[in-house]
């Protein structure tokens, strides 16, 4: 029998009722003998609020003793912009050295695209064969937080932001996507950059994708501008099959990826530490949408897919595919409004059936 | 009598042909009093091959003394990424103070639009009701070449891009697009930038934006993430009038932008110095195309518009709207295919009829 410490971080809005979702159909999926020992964690809006944290060091040091994260969604309009991003959302990610941003980008069969049909009398139909996967580094890039401001407040203020890069940091997040490519059938890894504009970075991310590339004989690659790669995200996603990327690139390409495959609503995320030194985490790509907050209207599809990625890390691959294939069986068959604890339920039915 | 002193850089691949075709339909619209006398000079790969330039000082200096310049395309495979775009392009947006780049993303009718209809019964419509403008910083931001690399080439390198953002340079642009924004019938403006991540940077962006609007009182505004911007790019284009980004974030947008009202072949773009100390620079958004290049097959219209902007900008407004009405006019009517010459020439039978 095994134990799995999950450490549960619900956030702010959304974030909680999602999350509720994802944990229904985790303790629905794991096999008996597998205990889970879950930890709630109060961070985010409500706790700057009360006490002035973000994250105490306190808090990172017992997150640090799970095994993963499981996090709804962090931000909330009463807090200035920025302060719960980069004080706990992008401290988890650095703290714990999540350098692999993994986000799949799969159009689900009965999934509406916003794209038109590829079909040539022009119907409307929607693509079916949108299916890649783009591995945004994850703690370098111009997130690493360096820049500041000269003057600031005043009509002579100037404001940097420092891009660091390293072949250390790009080396292992390439390697990794072209893992990533071997293993899937189509063996295909494109690099999205701006090498032409922003050469000293550019040319770093090009050097090493093609040093590492001699190691990966069997997978084709090519190279995209980032300006140029969301023109085929609209016109031609099923061209990409992995995708290897910068933080900040990669979270541009992964907003446009869950548009064209259906809505932020299905997009899941993991901020991957593969050596496991730290506990990876797990997280829908949407935000905290206060608009909707409290109303069961959020979709926690994305946190269930999110849950499969988290399965698929510990090493409970079959249930990985059994939470996605409920998925994808629930979305094939989709009418109709239901609420957030609706869809959890329906999803957790088919997995324990 | 009037004479206008135009500079023309045709440059590389599908650029030679493009802007033969913008030269004939500004030759057809002027009015019969105005002097056109257009200097060519050759900048891009050829001459960097010949003498290694890629733009000359004394090339600079003659071009300074233009009314205003037509810029086809710029770059080749043969050329290392960066070399032209770096050293020709980008070093005239910058010595020219080209702060405003203005891009605008417009679904003309009878252009069909990767995106699917909004038609409730779900049939495959095109959207018809795109009508954008994107105001891009032209000279600052991840752009400046700031940055560099430390230990070169070896395991242990380390690169940095500097984003360099001024008070100065942020009021400026942003100030022309509530401007525009004033001027349209829907009065609304979009910041686009990434505050909670790029604080430094975003932050200030935000403060001038806030400052500057209150001298525009009718100008509704908003702000988007540019992550969440993508997404709305796809899935309600609609929403958009003008928007104020940087450098970087406008490059982005723009080419999704494109893609989404019909593609690279019609985006236009004016690099713009508004005071008239330097000359502005209009040309295509999209690139020299080498694989098609040659072949007679681009399609031209992208340049007509950018001559289109070019009146505009010196003042002929009623032919400027001749041009864009023969575009339209030319568009909704397309059937089968014509080559880059045929266009040019029904667009210039267009405004001179
Ligand atoms: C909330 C924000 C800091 C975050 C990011 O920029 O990485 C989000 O957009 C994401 O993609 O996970
Ligand atoms: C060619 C390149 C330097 C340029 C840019 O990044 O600005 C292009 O993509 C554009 O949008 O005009």
């Amino acid at each position: 029998s095994r134990t799995i410490r999950l450490a549960v971080v619900p956030g702010d809005g959304i974030g909680q009722e999602v999350v509720a979702e994802g944990l229904k159909v985790l303790g629905a999926v794991l096999p008996a003998d597998v205990k889970l020992e879950s930890t709630e964690y109060d961070l985010g809006a409500r706790r700057y609020h009360r006490t002035g944290e973000t994250l105490p060091d306190g808090v990172l040091a017992e997150l640090k003793g799970h095994d993963a994260i499981l996090l709804g969604a962090i931000g909330d309009p009463s807090v200035p912009s920025g302060v719960l991003e980069r004080g706990l959302l992008l401290k988890l990610r650095f703290a714990f050295d999540h350098h692999i941003n993994l986000r799949p980008g799969r159009l689900f069969p009965g999934v509406k695209s916003p794209l038109a049909g590829t079909e040539s009398d022009g119907a409307s139909t929607t693509r079916r064969d949108i299916d890649f996967v783009v591995v945004r580094e994850g703690t370098e890039g111009p997130y690493v937080g360096n820049g500041g401001t000269l003057r600031t407040g005043t009509p002579q203020e100037v404001a940097t932001e420092v891009s660091l890069n390293t072949a250390y940091g790009i080396e292992r997040v390439v390697r990794d996507a072209y893992r990533r490519a071997q293993a899937r059938p189509r063996k295909k890894l494109t690099l999205v950059h701006k090498n032409n504009v922003l050469v000293h970075a550019g040319h770093l991310w090009t050097r090493i994708f093609a040093e590492v590339g001699r190691e990966f004989p069997e997978v084709t690659t090519d190279y995209l501008h980032v300006d140029a790669a969301t023109i085929f995200f609209v016109t031609q996603p099923e061209r990409f099959d992995v995708i290897v990327t910068d933080n900040l690139f990669g979270d541009i390409l992964t907003d446009l990826a869950a548009a064209v495959t259906g809505g932020i609503g299905l997009a899941a995320s993991g901020n991957i530490n593969p050596s496991g030194e730290f506990p990876s985490m797990f997280e829908p790509v949407h935000g905290s949408a206060p608009d909707i907050a409290g109303q069961g209207k959020a979709d926690p599809t994305a946190t269930v897919l999110s849950v499969a990625m988290l399965l698929d890390h510990l090493g409970f691959a079959a249930e990985a595919a059994k939470v996605e294939a409920a998925v994808a069986a629930d979305l094939a068959e989709r009418s109709g409004t239901r609420s957030t604890s609706q869809v959890g339920d329906a999803l957790a039915a088919r997995v324990s059936g």
